[in-house]
């Protein structure tokens, strides 16, 4: 179910620099730290992170925790079109984005995203453009369990691939 | 050399939600895991962090490690006031800030910033306002050793309590 995606490193040019693009979708828990370091390059003086995590309240519902699907050739392949996208508006160097499946307790991370840069503005837009494109491309799909152990499958709101349920 | 400073929980308010202010100055390394265990809430979603690291490089020279000073008491008051004016600002839930003083070799964290809040707007804008005011607010000096082991002492060029050198 887990497996990794690395991009070649980009060739110098407009608006690109050397770096690594890493993307992957696992079961397992979310390390900030591994990802951080993954992220981190000798000629990078930032790193911009984002991470979503299962929060305990939906419309007020209770959330006890959530479960994650994915397709997961085409989750990949969207992340990695996300790195593109990034590459071509920012200077950045490193760039690791990390989607967790199946059950995510509330207060642990189902994505974490990192961005390196020379300068910290780079980084910070970057990130939060690529949360918000990973939201709107990325086909996964969220069951919510709620406290009364009810629970409702949902595809991303935001996403533009929309038109199917949960498959 | 270390030491933290928290700030009471925020009332619920205008503009305000239930949270932590942690600051901290330390010698010792930053965890990112650890910062963003702080910022973590189960009643939030999200998570912005800004991850600054040492450079191997300023304008065209080979920086082999950065070191560290600050005013301490000043420090703490300073990044304290950052929070203030990010919960005047945004809906937040924990602000974690955590400078590291003395020296930090290259790709090695000198600061780290986490914010939590419910959707991933607020926490993204916030951090990065964030690192801009303690860039801009927070006395700290910076001292760059070079390839040939010679080195400057600088104050933050962004900062505007500027008007003394290294101490």
């Amino acid at each position: 179910m887990s497996g990794d995606c690395s991009s070649q490193p980009q060739e110098e040019g407009k608006g690109r620099r050397m770096g690594t693009d890493y993307v992957d979708v696992t079961e397992d828990r979310l390390s900030v730290e591994d990802i951080t370091e993954r992220a981190t390059s000798p000629t990078s003086g930032a790193i911009g992170l984002f991470v979503g995590t299962t929060r305990n309240n939906f419309e007020g519902k209770t959330v006890l925790r959530l479960e994650y699907e994915a397709y997961m050739p085409m989750a990949k392949k969207k992340m990695l079109e996300t790195c593109e996208l990034v590459r071509d508006k920012w200077n950045v160097e490193n760039i690791v984005m990390v989607h967790r499946i199946g059950v995510v307790p509330v207060g642990e991370a189902s994505i974490v995203i990192a961005v390196s840069s020379p300068h910290r503005k780079e980084a910070l837009e970057a990130v939060h453009f690529a949360i918000d494109h990973v939201k709107a491309t990325v086909p996964v799909w969220k069951k919510e369990i709620y406290g009364d152990e009810s629970s409702s499958w949902k595809q991303n709101k935001e996403c533009t691939w929309s038109g199917s349920g949960h498959p």
